[in-house]
């Protein structure tokens, strides 16, 4: 079986690639999926259907756009990773979490320990919570490679 | 019929009460439920399963002791009301939403001009966007009511 | 049992008024439920979030605040009725048709003979076709009140 | 991940052609669905289980067999695009999204402005509302290519 | 809790005043359901909506009128007895069975030992078989009256 | 997309073996599904564990067995092709009708005029009723290849 | 809301008696359900049915009756309580619990530390572990009870 | 179509050995999946997460991480294999086997005649039980290969 993992949240750091070189490494046959993750290309996703005057329906008219692509390859993956930094709101990785839990899809959480009791309910459903793309990187060739 | 409305997110302020009231005013055929609103005692919501040592236990022990009282909830509830406030990371909230999208469950956020650019994912899946709880009430008020 | 029927469509004509007095005249156990039919309201149904300047946000806004009622009432219901004007484009009917074959909703549409070919897939998914309220009602009558 | 896009409405302009035109000029991987689109063939479906005297039931079979294929194809696509031309009552169309928006399917409305309002239902539930096929074109080369 | 009871089949013997007279003598607190169980209206069921020259129309006219009472009925039921007589097809008996067991609906069987053969795959989602309207009865007490 | 196609019923004439050779002739992209149609290895299915001296037991052990092939086939075929002969019960072939309507999985009926009326829930839940395996063939066709 | 919990598990002593006491103490609005938990009745429950020579079948058809109020009664609860004891198999037990785990149910445990090891797939599906009813009762009061 | 069997439960004998290599034999077109069976790795599978002083806790975090495989693998597979040997607990291959049954799941027990009764809920659900692994490849032989 080939696994497909969602790999949700922070944008800002190189964690996919981190946790992506790691499983090549491990030779893990996953196949990695993910929202648009070139910032500025996610928020103007919806102006190629029409300039908008007004912030709240550009950013609506693109979350919906982004929408086509995250809500299907969720509900398409194996297991999800979302992943929390230390800065911003990161609503959107609260909400891909629970979008998860509502399907009964398997999550890994991936933050620091700094931030357990605000992410308490977010890490209640999860199956697993990790610090490091390393860790997650160990627990996907536990999951996937062992006979 | 009666409608059932979750009420779900920050809890630093009155909106719960507001929106009740208004909705009362117009006497509206409504159940409220919520999760416990008591910021201490939800904290301490597993404390009678044995003390942890650990904070994440702990933690982790009172989120799932709470999520059998929300998911119930939020289940069996007709229409969410999803509240954001200007401070905290309230990843509960945006947790709740998403698992309300993923179930099809329709719900409204309740925020400031000021957060709609970190919102828009949550929002993007809402079915309407208020600022004021009297805004809320006068939508529920016209989707039940109105004959 | 009693039974909830929902009525979709054709809000210009009294048909609602027909098929409800045709039923208490048989004094069937049902509770009607509908879209809000004053089309005026209807259409304002978002303007209590804020006006806006661009049609196709103020419809939008009103469309959705209407699907939080119509999408719950629907799911909710036993059966629907869904009735088709020789006038308008009517789309919300068909869409609300397709809306039901999707969840296995039975329906029963209301139809002239004239629509019979462009009706055609709607009540190729309908459980049955009526011409007249009266008729509808001696079908419901058939199925709740028969021993 | 390979894409299914059903195609659904109108079939009087080459909108189909020029959407996949466009789509195979950016070397997207991308099946393209939908129903039988020879209008006369599409009536006749069911002709070949013995003639009908009477024209409700042969539109009737020719529609359940159509819905064989619609349905299954439906169900089966990961998008839908849902064009409404200016002419015709394309009731079908309106069913398509509505069937897809009870399956929690995403589909991309395709019309010109002049029928925004009979189709705000439609457009409400849609994730995307284009005028052009090129448009069309490049949300879905947003959503599929973006690395 | 209050149990529904859905009783398919075989029309020709009194097996439903019996079952419902034992479950009564038992103080069971139990809603039975059914098809209409009259024949000859069952079979014109759909006749208000205007006649039919062709014995298949009139027939399908007619079964999707009923299935609008069945389907509602099998989906709402907790239990189903579906009871095979000595003469006729009863292919709408084994269509109930069926229709249940994809439901994950519970089934009794109620029949002679003389058609086990035939009926072997029917009991096979069954879970139980009876021969009387007596052990169904009795099977129905244990259920739901035991403490 | 390649179609999967279930024959259900009657196993004493070679419609099965018709219908393929016709949709090979059309270069139809199908593979055909069924329950083993070897009577007396079905009756047997269940001996290798274990004889059983009672019938009915007998009966029930390869009625199950049969049932995680027929069950698994049906649930992943795109459409069931239902026949029923002029003699025997039956009952499984309407079980297995019973159970894609409940599935929401379409069918086509396949019988001779003489059995209309006993058939008719069963037609009335299938999407098509043939005569002939040719007309089958024919709709599979129109259904699958049509551009 | 009135809740209902459903009482897995151990039948050997009196817990479910002192669970049911301490929520009356509390004043919850709780309607208990269960399995028949006597246990020579339970093993009974297919006799009416018919005298089997072979235990197997004994078993069997006293299973599936018990399984008809179990499987619904469990379906229709809110949340689970499944308790193991120190003595038996029990696994009918755990059987219950995976039973709630595919449902999305929640269920809580009620065990001594000395099965910890044994029960850590049960745990891990769980919302929480208790070790008294007492505790199981505090619970419960918590997630009814609290404003 | 190529059959994915899931093997559950006792891993101190070769059974699942004996399993493969009898299918081997037959040429059966079918991939095994289970749990990771290497005893000491399955109860460290959360190790890496971070060590824990607690009992509990650890066997919590390895239950988790192992659930994200098993779960993935129950619920993908078409057939599950559930075998309880004659010694230990053995309560996660119930909660397997209350997990396909909540989904619907065909599962064959593997067991000795000396636990019968204990497993009499897990038998009452199962589509077959076998005494030896050449019987159960015999049975997976007679489903997927028969012509």
């Amino acid at each position: 079986m080939n696994w497909t993992v969602y790999l949700s949240g922070e944008i800002h750091t190189d964690w996919r690639q981190q946790l992506k070189e790691g499983c090549e490494a491990h030779n893990l046959a996953i196949t990695f999926t993910s929202a648009v993750t070139d910032h500025q290309a996610s928020d103007a996703a919806g102006d190629v259907l029409g300039e908008e005057s007004n912030n709240f329906w550009r950013d609506h008219k693109s979350a919906k756009v982004n929408a086509i692509r995250t809500k299907t390859l969720i509900e398409s993956c194996d297991v999800a990773v979302v992943r929390f930094g230390d800065k911003y709101k990161q609503w959107n990785a609260a909400f891909d979490a629970g979008y998860c839990a509502a399907l009964g899809k398997p999550y890994i959480t991936l933050h620091d320990e700094t931030i357990i009791h605000p992410l308490k309910e977010v890490d209640g459903s999860a199956m697993a919570w990790a610090t490091t793309p390393g860790q997650v990187g160990e627990v996907l060739k536990y999951i996937i490679a062992k006979g």
